[in-house]
Order: C-alpha cells, then structure tokens, then sequence
C-alpha cells in the first residue's frame, strides 16, 4: 500500500513554493517558481533512483528500469505549472503520486517487467503560454517544437528563453518513443464525484475545446459630448458577443461549456468610449459534431453583432482538440483496480483538458479522478481529502503494475 | 486680430512632446511629458511678460498686470494634460488660445484696466488620477488640497509625489481669490457645431457628472469541468451591468449619456471562470432630477444582477458634479463677441466637464466652443481647422476685454 502521509506531506512541500495568501500555488509555468518547483522534484525522483532525461521543450522524464529494457515503458505523470490564481492539487498531484508509486515499489522491492516512467509536462495551464498542454502536444506531434518554443507571454517573453533561464532547455528529442500505456491521476475539478459520493473517477474520456480570440474594434471617442445614437462602443457590442457565449454553451446542454476568461479594453479611460475590445473564448462538448455546432454559432454571433453594432470583429482560432475516448483496455484496468481496492466509483468525462488528452493520440491512455471540495478548481481555496488522494494513488499502483507486469 | 498662424505653431510645438504614432498625444497629468509641456508653455509666458506662480496643486497662473491691480483679475486657461490615446486640441487650445490673447494684446500695446491671467489647470483629464478636473476642483473649494495630493494612480504613485518629481509642487496657496471673471476656449468634442454647420458654440452649461466604480465578485472556477448551472460568473454579471448602464442612458434622451470605460477581469486566464471584475461607470444628464433618476436606476439594476446571478456588487461613488448653467452676463459677452467678429454661432450645452465647470462654483463663467472634426475628441485623430481655432481666439479676446475693460 502507499504511503498516505508521504504522498501528503509531498503535496505540501511543493505548494509551499509560490503559496499564496489565501492558500493556494501561483507557480506559472516558466517562471523562477516553477523553476524551484522542478528543481524540487527532480531531486525527489533522483532520491527514489529514477533516471532523469529532460527533452526540448521542458518536459521531465524520470525512469524506473524494468526486467525487460526493451519494452516501452508504462507511463504516469501530470503537470506542476499552476493557474495565477491556482491551488495546491491541479497537476501536482499527478506528478506527486506517480512519486509515491515509485517510492512504494522501491520500499517493497517489486520490479516490473517493463521500465516505468514519471512524467512532469511543460505548461499544462495554457495561462502564460498557449497552446496549452504544450509539453504533451509536442510530445504527442500536435504542433511543432518551434511553434511552442515561439509562443511568447503577454509581456513577449517566448518558451525558448524562459525554458533556458529555468535551466530546463534540455536536448533529450520531444518526439520520443511513445510509451506502451499512459496513466495519469488528476483531482476532478467538477462537482460530480463529490454529488455522487464516489472516491474513483474512472475516466473514459475527454470533452473537446475550442480556443478563439476575439477583437471589436470600435471607434474611441469622449464619454460626455458624444451623444448615444452616434456611438461605436466596443464594449458594448462585446458585453453581447460574451453573453452570446455562454448562451451558446447552455443550449448544448449537458455537455456544452462556454467561457470568457480574459477581457482587454482600450483605452481604458474612464472618460474614453472604448475603441477597442480584445476577449477569450473558450467553448468544450462531448460530442465533436456538437462542438462544430457551436463554433458555427459564434461565428455567426460575431457577424451579427459586428453588423448590428457598426463594429469590426475578428475572430482567430487559437486552439482546437477533438473530444478524446481514452482506451478501453486500460480504462477497464482503473475500474478493476477500484473494484479490487473496494473503493466505490463511477465512469466520467473530463471537462479539463489534460495531458493524457494529447498523449492518448500516440499511445494508449487512461485517467483517475478523485473528489476536490465543492468541485472548486482553478481557484487558491481548491482542496482534496488525504484519503481521497491516497485512494487514487493506490489504484493508480495497480492500474501500473497491470499494464507493465510483474 | 490676434495671429492664427502663430497660435497653430504653438499647438504644434505643445504635440510634438508625448506625440504618437497615430497623430495625437499621450501625456498624462503629472508625467515627464506633462513636466515638459509645462515648461514649454511656462516659458513662452515669461517670453510674454507674465508674472508666473504655482500653486499647491501644481496650477499655474501667469499673470499681466492691469491698469488698476487692486481688481481681481479676468482669467482664461484650461489644461494641457491629455487621455492616454488623447488629441492635440483637448484643454491645449484653451490655453494657447489664451497665450494668444496675451501676446497679441502685447504686441498691440493693449493695457487692461484689470489684470487679465492665464491658467493651466491640474489633472483635468482624470485618467490617470481622480478625481477628474482635479485642479479647478481643489482651487474653487469642491474638495480639499490634501484629498487631492493623496489621489494614486493604477500604479500607488500618488499626486504630491509625482507634482514634486516634475517641478511642480507650489507654494502658491491652492484656493486664492476668485476671478473676476473666467473665460474658456476649448474644441466641442461632440458633433453639433459640425453639422449645423456653425463655427462658435456659445456655451450655456455644462451636463452633470456621476462617476462610479463597480466590483462584481463571483467564484473563480475551471471553464471546464464546472458545469454551466452551478457557475458564479462575475463577467457575465458585469456584462448585463454595463448593458444597463447604457440602456439608462438612452432612456434618458436627448440629454442621457452612460460609458463603461475601463473593465478588469481577475484573474484573467482563458480557463477560469472570471472570480472578480472591476469597471467604472460614467453616467451624464443636463437635469439635475434626471441624473438622480438615472443613479437610482443604475442602484436597482446592481442589487437585480447581484441576486440574479448569486454575486455580490458593490458601488463606490467616486465623483459627482451638478449640472451647470454658465453666468448669463458673460455667456452674453460671448455672444455678443460672435455677433460683432461676423461668425456664425449657436448656444449650446458642453456634455464633457471642464475646469470653467469648477470655476463656475466661486466666479462669473463662460466658455466658447469651436467645432472638432467629426466631432471626434479622447482619439489620437482628434482634428481641427485652423480658422475655427483662430475665430475662437478672436472671441476670447474680445469677450476678455470687455469684462477687463480698456
Ligand atoms: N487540468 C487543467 O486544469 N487543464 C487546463 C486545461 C484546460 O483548460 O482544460
Ligand atoms: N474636456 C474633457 O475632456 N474633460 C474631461 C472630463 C470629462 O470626462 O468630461
């Protein structure tokens, strides 16, 4: 059995770099803390005699050996960047238990047939840096290394020379191998197993996403002598496009998500009619042919709005993943492993992307979910149970020793 | 007559400093660019024979001596400093417009029997530091020098500070004794003289002025394993607040205006629920009774959204000035000015505040407007035509000298 206590105490030590006042991480990907967080990890995994390579665009891979070093190793693994606002599970706890597995066979000696790898991606969140999940989407050949090394944050600072400040601009090939199965725990970060009262969410598959930016251009003039009928409000013609969004996402219930995360004005004068509006629009559903839909219905809002408003729109596709079904192989393997712990589950979709999202497209990939408090995520009051997190790692164990064999 | 194409030279020479790309001006209150406008401007009224003061809150007067320098003086003035996407001719018209005077007066050999001054008022745009027409406020009473040395900036920077760290930190008190009379020039930045096709406004008053900050909070959550249902977006919320600050507005016709100028979304990351988000209203009417009409309106529809959407709203009060009717004697020497230089002219309400708004509370007030191209004003492409700007002038003179005699 693994070590709760340890698996915890991990936890803790790692969100205490970049903690925040009122309790959660911001650990954004790249940065000095994000640095210090893999530095801290890095030396755990070496502590537990895993080999570490790290490739091109950041991601660490650490090894356990297996009998046979032929075979392709079983993989586990997750992120530790975090949301500006983030909390201490999101990522790390994935990370941290594919930790604790390894740390557990190594207390009991047990080798496995083939090697096994723990895996931290580059960028998760998406919120520096996009594409998000952009460790995994090169890893996996969603998009090319040089398109992820260019990307640059909103203050052009690009992957390729933060990814060197940190000192994680290895040179290990980011289109390695793929490994023979890909397992990854992760906290819910929905309300569904807390509602349902289950402790394991055997995770079948993902919803898919569609990331846009979105401009209005207006026109800027002064707030008091310009009278009301003659205005190019940029904001005003957003304030629609936003609402369209999200009505968009309720009408493709259950599934459908809409959200608008980040919303620019300019000039952003008190006195100043805004002349331009830059937002996000972030729009999820089960269902590939639903999510076409969806898109189908924004780009319509846009030229509606841009032809009721007299403003300009534009609309750039910034992000696309098609709804992912994990294996049903290893998917069962999970629901075994829950089963054979005794402890009570239930099959879910992912809202959140993850990177067992990408990595499912080049090997076959499973997910564990467990319970976080009130379903609350990217946010800093997000908190799991140690028990939960425990039930999970333990079937995570499992579920790995299954696909690698002993 | 006064010099048409010296008083342009001098706009000209005032733009080149904090000059932009797209043909305007960023030079807010109390930046190194607004220090060295100042001095540019200082300058050219000592060339002129101006007595020069400052006074606590950075105004600065320049005084020339009248026949009888026991009578209060007759003032003009306005501001220099600009929006951050701001034009050439917002407030620097003004105060070029009254250099003009001085020097066309001087060249004449003209004497007054009163002292005539010329002023440039502090922070009038009230982007960078509120409140808005900070100058004229604290100098006609509306709030005391030291709220106002107190105001800080987005970035904590605060008034005494950075009037010190350019040059302008007065000794002069900030609350002397009123003018006899007060005269400002200033573009109209709306598009009623444009297109009745008149080159003076004779401007009557001035719109009231309410100013509000608003903070919607919510519950910053994943964008996209929550579940549209349970979600508390403060974006959303915002969203139909900003729409009712405008639908206010428009109810309120012809003399309602509302601006939702300046919006911040927290944490602002594409896959967060927005958790918090702060903007400003800006709400406008000609009619005392209405505009309190349109603040109780505005008081309803943040309690509604707050219930409706399960988020709190809070609404701070940050500015407020009555509707102002200007001193009728002098709006009739204004007028009188028109008639007698051969301009075509009409009476009209100025929607913007200026600083004659202030003055207006402790002397005998008049302003006189000139059109603006398009009407455009707060836009880098603010625009003017010489010979209205010169036409302007000539009334300011003449209206000058007859409230200062000769
Ligand atoms: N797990 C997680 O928070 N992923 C970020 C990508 C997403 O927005 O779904
Ligand atoms: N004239 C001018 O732009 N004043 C700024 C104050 C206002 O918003 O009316």
């Amino acid at each position: 059995a693994i070590n709760s206590a340890r698996l915890w105490q991990s936890l803790m030590d790692l969100a205490a770099i970049g903690a925040t006042e009122k309790g959660g991480n911001c650990r954004l990907a790249l940065t000095a803390l994000d640095g210090q967080g893999r530095d801290l990890v890095v030396g755990w995994m070496k502590q537990a005699g895993l080999e570490v390579r790290v490739d091109q665009i950041g991601n660490v891979f650490g090894r356990r050996a297996g009998r046979d070093s032929a075979l392709a190793p079983v993989m586990t693994g997750s992120h530790i960047d975090t949301q500006p606002t983030g909390g201490k599970f999101d990522g790390c706890y994935g990370v941290l238990a594919g930790l604790e597995v390894m740390r557990t066979l190594n207390e009991h000696g047990i080798a496995t047939q083939a090697p096994l790898e723990l895996a931290i991606w580059t960028n998760e969140e998406g919120s520096r840096f996009v594409p998000v999940m952009m460790g995994s989407g090169v890893y996996s050949g969603r998009f090319p290394l040089q398109q992820a090394l260019d990307a640059r944050d909103s203050d052009g600072k690009s992957v390729r020379d933060e990814l060197a400040a940190i000192g994680y601009a290895g040179s290990a090939p980011a289109d390695a191998r793929p490994p023979a199965a890909y397992f990854e725990a992760h906290i819910e970060q929905g309300p569904v197993l807390e509602a349902k009262d289950k402790v394991i969410g055997v995770v079948t598959g993902s919803l898919g996403l569609r990331w846009y930016d979105v401009t209005v251009t207006g026109m800027e003039m002064h707030a008091g002598p310009t009278p009301m009928a003659v205005r190019k409000d940029a904001l005003l013609a957003s304030t629609y496009l936003v609402q369209e969004a999200i009505r968009i996402a309720n009408a493709f219930q259950p599934h459908g998500r809409g959200t608008v995360g980040v919303l620019d004005v300019h000039p952003g004068s008190r006195n100043v009619i805004p002349g331009r509006v830059s937002f996000t629009v972030d729009l999820r559903h089960q269902d590939a042919a639903m999510l076409a839909k969806m898109d189908a219905c924004l780009r319509r809002a846009c030229t509606d709005i841009a032809s009721e408003f007299g403003v300009d729109v534009k609309l750039d596709d910034v992000q696309y993943f098609a709804p992912t079904p994990f294996d049903p192989r290893l998917v069962q393997q999970v629901r075994a492993a829950a089963v054979l712990e005794g402890l009570s589950h239930m099959d879910i979709v992912t809202g959140a992307g993850h990177d067992a999202v990408y990595v499912a497209g080049v090997a076959p990939t499973a997910m564990i979910f467990v319970p976080c408090k009130d379903g609350v995520s990217h946010n800093e009051i997000e908190d799991a149970k140690p028990e939960h997190l425990a039930a999970g790692c333990q079937v995570l164990l499992s579920a790995m020793l299954a696909s690698a064999g002993t």
